[in-house]
C-alpha cells in the first residue's frame, strides 16, 4: 500500500497516470469515500436512477454527471452535501478509477482497461454508488474489523434469490450480498455502528444461519464474487465449522452468544448485475471490481 | 359520496366535526393526496423513519411531525415541496382523520374512535405515508381504471413472504402488496403511468401468475385485507376462472395477451404491519383502515 496517498484527489491522481493501484483502492487513502461506478446511455438514465431509489440498501446512489456527458463535475443524491464536495474540480470520471470494465450490447468488450476516453461519449450518465468500505473504516475502529480484513481476504458476495423492486428496462434482477462473521452477542453493536452509514448500505439486511436459506444463497463457502469466507484462524472454512460446533453446543446459552453467525449487507454489485441482467443496447462502462473510484468525501460526510 | 367536499382540507373538517364519511375517504376531494398515519413515541421515530428509507417502495415516507409533539405541522419528505404545502395552517393530526386506532403495548386499546385528542403527548410523532390512490386517479384517466373502482370494491390486500430490510426494533416484516387485475398486454402502460408515482408506491413491484408464487400469496382469492377479486364480470372468482383460461389458451399470441394477470404494488399496510409486529411500548396510534388523512398537496404535487 502506498502511504503517501492521503486524500482522494491523490488516489485519483495516480490512478489517472496509470501508476495504478494493482490490488485494487482498499486502504487507499483511508476516510475517503469510495464509489461503485456505472455509465450508461442516457436513455436509461431515468430508469437506472429509479431502479436505485426504489432499491437503496443495495443500490445506494451517492451522485451522478452534473449532465448528460458532463464527465468533470457531479450532482449530489446525499442530503446536504454537494456535488463538488463528492467530486472536486480537477477529476476526470473517464480516467480517474484505476481499470474499467467496458460492455458493447451488453457482452464485454474491454476488461481492466486504464480509461475509457475512447468510449465516452456526449450521451454517456455516470452513477456512483456508495460501497462498504465506509462502515469497515467505523467497524474496525470500535474493536469489530471485519474478519476478511484481518485476513487480507476480499469479502465474500453472494447472489440471492431475495427480489430487487423493478423500475422500467430493469426487471428481474435480486440481490447481491456481502458476508462478514461476527458472534452473536455482537450483532447489535455491529447493526448500530453500520446504521448510520445509510449512503453506504446501511445496516445489515439480515443475519445468523437461517438466513443463508432465506436468501437463498447457494453455498455459504462458495461466494459467487470474492474470496471463500474463513474461520478466525484463517485455516478452516467458515460454514462447516460452525454448523459443527452448533450442533454440539446448542443448549448452552453463553455459547451460543460467542457463536459466530454471518451477516449480511446489501452489496454494490447488485446494480452491475441488474444492468447485466437488462440486456442493454450500446455501450455501458464499470469500474473493475475492487478498482473504485475514490472520492472527495469522506465517510463521515455521508453518516447520518 | 359528499360531492360538495373538493378540497383536501374540507374534507378534514368535516372529519375533525366527526360528520364522518363512514365509507371511509376513497373518493373524497379528488385529485388530493391522502395518507396514511402511524403515531408513534418519539424513542421509536429514528427507527421508523430508517425503515422508510430503506424500503421506500412499501412504505413512502411522506411527511412527519414537525417537531416531537407537534400535531399541527409536519416537515416534508418529498423533494421540492414544502411540510405547509402537505399539511396546511389549521390542520389537527390528533382529529382530521375520520378514525382512528389506539394500541397501547402493542394490543389495540380503541377501534374506530373519532379523534386521539385525550392519548396524544408531547413524546408523540406523527408519520404520514403515501397511498395507492394517488395513482388509480391516473390510471384512471388513461381508460385503466382499477377493477375494484369499477365494481364499487375495495382494493385486495395481501401478505407476502419478501422480507423487508429491517431497521432498529423493526425485525422480521415482510411486504404488504396491494392487486389490481390488468391485460398482460396493458401491463407495460400501467407501469408506465404509475412510474411517475413514486412518492406513493410507483410502479408495481411483480405481476403475472409466478408473482403469486414468487411473493409467497397464500390464496389469490383469499385477500388478508379488503376484497376478495372479482372477475371483470363482478360474479366470478378472479384466481380460479384465469387459471382455467390460461391453460386452455397457452398457445394462442394473441389470447395471452388478452389474459388478466395479477399486478401487485408495495402497500401502505407494510408499515402498519411492521409496527405491531415489533411489540413496541406505550401508546401507538394509526388511521382505521380506509379513513385516511386528507392533505392539501395534490397528486400531481407528488409525482416525479
Amino acid at each position: 500500500m502506498n502511504t503517501s496517498i492521503v486524500t482522494g484527489q491523490q488516489a485519483r491522481l495516480v490512478s489517472r497516470n496509470n501508476k495504478s493501484h494493482k490490488a485494487g483502492t482498499s486502504g487507499l487513502a483511508p476516510g475517503y469515500l469510495q464509489a461503485n461506478l456505472i455509465i450508461l446511455p442516457s436513455r436509461y438514465a431515468n430508469d437506472f436512477r429509479n431502479l436505485c431509489a426504489r432499491n437503496p440498501v443495495p443500490c445506494p446512489l451517492i451522485a451522478e454527471s452534473a449532465t448528460k456527458g458532463c464527465d468533470n463535475a457531479v450532482i449530489s443524491h446525499i442530503d446536504k452535501v454537494r456535488g463538488d464536495e463528492i467530486l472536486g474540480e480537477g477529476c476526470d470520471i473517464r480516467r480517474d478509477a484505476p481499470h474499467y470494465m467496458v460492455y458493447k450490447d451488453s457482452k464485454l468488450e474491454k476488461s481492466h482497461c486504464n480509461d475509457v476516453v475512447a468510449e465516452w461519449t456526449d450521451d454517456h450518465v455516470a452513477f456512483l454508488i456508495g460501497c462498504s468500505y465506509s462502515f469497515e473504516t467505523a467497524l474496525a475502529a470500535v474493536g469489530l474489523p471485519p474478519r476478511q480484513l484481518l485476513l487480507g481476504r476480499n469479502v465474500p458476495m453472494y447472489r440471492t434469490t431475495l427480489r430487487l423492486c423493478p423500475s422500467g428496462v430493469f426487471q428481474g434482477g435480486t440481490y447481491v450480498v456481502s458476508m462478514r462473521p461476527y458472534k452473536r452477542r455482537d450483532v447489535e453493536r455491529v447493526r448500530e455502528i453500520t446504521r448510520r452509514f445509510g449512503a453506504t448500505h446501511g445496516e445489515p439486511l439480515d443475519w445468523g444461519w437461517e438466513a443463508v436459506e432465506r436468501l437463498g444463497i447457494r453455498d455459504i463457502d462458495g461466494p459467487e464474487w470474492g474470496d471463500a469466507p474463513m474461520d478466525v484462524d484463517g485455516k478452516r472454512a467458515f460454514g462447516e465449522t460452525k454448523k459443527q460446533k452448533r450442533s454440539e453446543n446448542k443448549d448452552d446459552k453463553d455459547e451460543e452468544d460467542e457463536e459466530e453467525i454471518p451477516v449480511f449487507w446489501g452489496c454494490g454489485v447488485t446494480p452491475q448485475e441488474a444492468v447485466m441482467r437488462a440486456g442493454l443496447e450500446g455501450v455501458v462502462m464499470a469500474h473493475a471490481p475492487g478498482h473504485m473510484l475514490v472520492l472527495d468525501a469522506r465517510d463521515e460526510d455521508l453518516a447520518r
